[in-house]
């Protein structure tokens, strides 16, 4: 299993575009075999920051969903909406660790 | 729904013990009926740092938890364990918004 946290600073303008295309990735994206989960949180205390919690059942499959036709579509759509480089933190879990409880 | 990122840097002595103690805070946080998760992460790239990610139904159900026993006994078992103060950023839900997929 592996969890990636994304760390995303949206430019202010283009907060309600990042949300339309992100829950579209995140409804695509929850579909792939190996995605346990794909949260998208919005920061409460600045609605420009966002954090993507992405969990994979394996770095493969992790990999596999930046080939993806969706993922690749939302990398070029969003852009030009990024404040700053978006930041991606690779952990392992420590717990659950049941594969059904993801 | 309310989502917290707590960011975590402990010294290199106590990543064990640290480890420990939280997943017994895990064990029991799942069982407080506002949870709707309470995932223990350790990051790749540094095993010091460690990254809890809490769900709860409401801020109420997020307010109680700092009250219960168990996260009360965890806080003081690993106060001296921290490297820098550990820092909670609470998000609000974009995705998945439905209940039963958390």
């Amino acid at each position: 299993m592996i969890v990636t946290c994304v760390n995303v600073y949206v430019k202010e303008e283009y907060i309600d575009d990042f949300i339309e295309a992100t829950i579209e990735n995140h409804k695509n994206s929850i579909l792939e075999p190996g995605n346990m989960r794909f949260d998208v949180l919005q920061q409460k205390d600045d609605r420009k920051r966002f954090t993507l919690y992405e969990a994979y059942e394996s770095p493969e499959a992790a990999a596999e969903h930046k080939m993806t036709e969706h993922y690749l579509k939302w990398r070029r759509t969003v852009a030009d909406w990024m404040a700053q480089p978006r930041e991606g933190i690779p952990h392992d879990v420590i717990a659950p660790l049941e594969r059904n409880q993801w």
